[in-house]
Formats: C-alpha cells, structure tokens, sequence
C-alpha cells in the first residue's frame, strides 16, 4: 500500500490573536479536525483523492466559521456570491463556477461541471441553470447562507468606504485581510493520484461579479500527478497575477525543486514581493506537505495515513 | 532607441483551403493588416505596448470577420457573450471580464477593469455594472452583435447536436475547432515593456455562464517585462487546464528555454498532447516572435520597428 494524506486550509490573513477567545479557537480546530475526518476517511478507504478533497470542503462548507457555502461573506450589495473548483491530478480533469448564489455547496457543483461538462468554467446563472439541469436542487432562501458574523464585517467595511469616499481619501486596503478567506484540501491518495478542491465567499464587500483566484486553474487550484496538488488563499487579485498555484508545480517540474522549497519561495517571497498576503497547502505524490502563509495566521491541518493529525491558527 | 514590434491573432482552427476564396482571404489578410497597423502606430510613436495591444484588439473587434465584438459567435441560447484580458508585463496589472452581453469592445471594459477597480476578473452583470459606472455606454440593441455567417454556425452546431441526441450518439467534438476563434496582440515597445491583450466571443453553441479561456491570466493571456507576452486561441478548456501562457513564461525563467522553444514545446507537444487544439503568439524584450499553432490554420501577423510586416493564414 502506498502511502495516503490531505491536508485543508480554512482561510489566512489577519487572525489576531487578542480577538481570539479560547472558545473560538476550540470551535475553529474542532472544524479543521472534522474536514480532515472526513476526507481522511476516504483516502482510509482506498478512495480517491478527488473525492477526498471534495469531503473535505464539503465539511467546511456546511460549517458557518469558514467562508465558504454556509459562512461565506456578503458582497457589497448584500448578497453572496461564492466560487468553488475542483481538479483531478491523475486526467487534468477540472470543474469551477463562479458567482453563484444559490448553491449550497459550491464544491459539489464544480464536481458536476468535471463529470458532466464539456466546459470547464461557468459564472453566474448560467452556472446555476447548469446545476438544475444536472438535478441539483438550488437554495430557494438566501437567508441560509446569512450569519450575524459576516453581516456584520459588511456593515464595517461599508462605513469604512464611506468615511474614506467623504474624506476623498484614497480607499485603504490595509485591512484587506480581515475580509477574506476560504477553504480548501489537497490529498494524495493509495493509488498515487493527487487533488486539489477550493471553495469561497470571496471577500467582505467585493462587488457584484467580481471573481478571484478560488475557481481559477493554476491560480488558486491546480492538480498534477507529476508535480503536486496545491491550494490556495489570500487576497486573489495577487494570486492570479502569480498564477500561484501552478507556479510551485512548475518551479518543481523545470527547475527541480522540491515541494517545500517551490511553495515557499511561491508564497513567501514572490507572492510577498508583488504585495499579496496569503497561503496554500500543498502535497506530493510522497505525501510530502507544505502549509506556508504569509499572512499572520492560516487555519489549518494534515493528517496522514497513520492517524496523525495536526491542526493550527497561528505560527508556532 | 530599442527595438519595438507587435504581433498578432484573429483565431486558430480548422480554416479549410478549400472553403477560402481568394476574396475571403485578401479580406481576412486585410483585417490583420488593418490591426497590425493600429497597433505599430502607437509604438512608432513611442507609445506603450499596453496601448498598442488594445488598439490592435480593437480593430479586430469593430472588424465582423474575427470572433470577437462585432462578429462574435452565438451561445447555445442565441445571444452573445465575450470574454477579454488585458495584462501589462511592466506592473502585472491586469484586467479581465467574462460572459458580458452589451459591451461593443470587451477589451476597452478590460483595460478600465486594469485602471480603475481593485478587482481584477468581473463577469456578467456585474462588470456590466461596473463598465456604466464608469461611464461606459452599453449596446442596446443585441443586433449590433450579429452577423449572418455566425447565426449560420450556431444553426448548423444545433442541427448537429439534435441529430446526435436523437441517435444517442455521444456528442463528436471533432469539428470544435470549425466553432472556435479568438483575437489577440502582443507587443514589446521602445521602452522594453510587453504586453498581451486577448478578446473573444467564445465557441459557437456553448452553454450560458461558460468561460473560457481568453479572460484566465495564465492560460489565454499573459505578460512579464521579465519573460515575454503571450496571448492564446484554441480550445478553451484545454489551454486552462495547461495554463498555457503562463507556461511558456516559466520555461523560459525557470528553463532558460528561450521564446521559440518554450512556445513550440508548450503548444506543439504539451497542448496537442492534452488534445488541445490552438495556437499563441508571443513576443520577448528582444522583439524575438513566436506563432506557432497545432491546428491547421491560424490567422496571424507581425510587424517589427522597420515597418516589416507580415501576415498569414496557413502554413507555409
């Protein structure tokens, strides 16, 4: 048997640690723990990576601390808008949507459009119109996705705009990284094959249509056998410049790194040089595993094939 | 003074010699010239590539043979939706819009989206938004949009989808490459900067909400002062899952491939290999060009700081 892991992350950017009660974080790990459960079980079951990482979202996606489905931030106009995508290391086989409102879980969708697409990227409600086509019931009550939690990030981030725009001050974006976050799992599985899965709300306030890095292959998703499986999270107009993901797959493919060395050079210093705060998770076909940020904390875990599992917020 | 020089696309794909009429291709050749033209313009004149690329994508645009503005395919559903990017190698600023409706030139709402959001990718409705904020007029009557020769296209691709559905045959993709086109320029000015803009209207008959790869930095538009500048056309889905521009740029950083060779491996091997049908063009500091497609014809041309200008359809 061949070795098995999957590591998840639930967003990065700034997590102070004073605004963190220990209850918050017990509930934040409790939810890291049980991603990885569920994807764990999987792989445990001689299962594929693909559907591991897909468990894995799904679980933070149901969960309302993460962004991502049930949690995810609103836009500025009140409404939610998420992205998700899921890409299969072993065919190059990928599924992404983008702003769709009433999926409840956007990483199941992205799934539909890899099985069942001959497309490979849908926005909006085309995406959604795809959805019912496929079988797949949408959500009649945005309410479902309203948290007291995220409404309230809308309304600060609403009168922060105003206070600027009357004081036509130049928008500050100092805070960006309190507004976003997202969730993701890479894994290899038994058979060798590699998976990458991404879902997100986006960020706090973005405007209507606004997509970022999470459905982008190569920016905030990217599988490949050969090379690795990657995962991102951050501020995404940065990721895309970076082509992020896909950058570490090709830093060990052309230039022979290895997976720890290409994510930290990817993140901790190229994706920090263009001004871009953020993190990824990656893993290799050995089970290999990379989790650097750049942020000042990133919620999240591994756990391999013999059971052990570690979760974590901040740097240690 | 450096050297300065622009190339450019109106799309690849299946262009039969036999279907081609000496009329039809003196139109086609004098489309591309047209652009080129636009294009050297604003670099003669010490202009920036950022400039000189959209102006050479908004003169396919306005012109109804090439798949982009006036003249771009039809969805399934009978209407038109574009995709365009715009990237400036200098800064790695980048613009992007996907699925709009009412924009006449797509790559002029990209190269606002560049100047003035903190966004980088919009789709639909809301770059629409975004575009009339800005104060950018929208077209009003869909029937700008439409050409006879497209309107043809979709009816025979649905003709040919029925036939297929009431024989229970698996859909044949093999004449895609019959439904596709793409336009895009890149550019290397006086001041050793690149550029890479990209427009479409995205392949006949596809589904609402579909994206592809024209608007995805990384896979159909790319630019780094540091590598080169690349702008895609082809199968959509298969350029995003090589993430194609981006590609090239990395085999020549971490590589030390130079501008041909990356180009030729990526669209001549790795692209074909995948099944993916298209073609690049793509432009180093030195002004060094590379076109290579793995299709039978690419509409193209280049003209370099001397007033050299060629243009082509077929291979040689």
């Amino acid at each position: 048997m061949n070795t098995f892991a999957i590591a998840i992350h639930g967003g990065a950017g700034t997590i102070l640690r004073l605004e963190m009660t220990p209850e918050k974080e017990k509930a934040y790990l409790a939810g890291l723990t049980d991603s990885l459960r569920a994807g764990h079980d999987v792989l445990r079951k001689g299962g594929l990576a693909l559907d591991a990482v897909q468990a894995a979202v799904v679980s933070m996606e149901e969960n309302p601390l993460f962004n991502a489905g049930k949690g995810a931030v609103f836009t500025h106009e009140g409404t939610h808008e998420q992205d998700a995508c899921i890409m299969d290391g072993a065919t190059k086989n990928v599924g992404a949507i983008a702003a769709v409102r009433r999926i409840k879980n956007p990483i199941l969708l992205a799934r539909l459009v890899l099985e069942k697409s001959e497309h490979v990227l849908f926005c909006g409600e085309g995406a959604e119109t795809f959805a019912q086509a496929h079988g797949m019931t949408l959500v009649d009550d945005p309410k479902y996705f309203w948290t007291e939690h995220r409404w309230n990030q809308l309304q600060k981030a609403l009168a922060k705009e105003k206070r600027e725009a009357k004081a036509h001050a130049r928008l500050d974006h100092s805070d960006d990284q309190d507004k976003i976050g997202t969730v993701g799992a890479v894994a290899v599985d038994q058979h060798g094959n590699l998976a990458a899965a991404t879902s997100t709300g986006g960020m706090t306030n973005k405007r209507q249509g606004r997509i970022g890095d999470t459905p982008i292959i190569g920016a905030g998703t990217y599988a490949d056998n050969n090379t690795c499986a990657v995962s991102a999270t951050g501020v995404g107009e940065f990721i895309m410049r970076n082509v992020l993901a896909y950058d570490i797959a090709a830093l060990m493919e052309y230039k022979g790194m290895n997976l720890i060395d290409a994510a930290n050079l990817a993140v901790m210093e190229k994706l920090k040089t263009l001004g871009g705060s953020g993190g990824v998770v990656a893993i290799d076909r050995d089970g290999l595993i990379a989790m650097p940020f750049n942020s000042e904390g990133m919620y999240r875990g591994f756990m391999l094939a013999d059971g052990t599992m570690e979760t974590a917020i901040f740097r240690e």
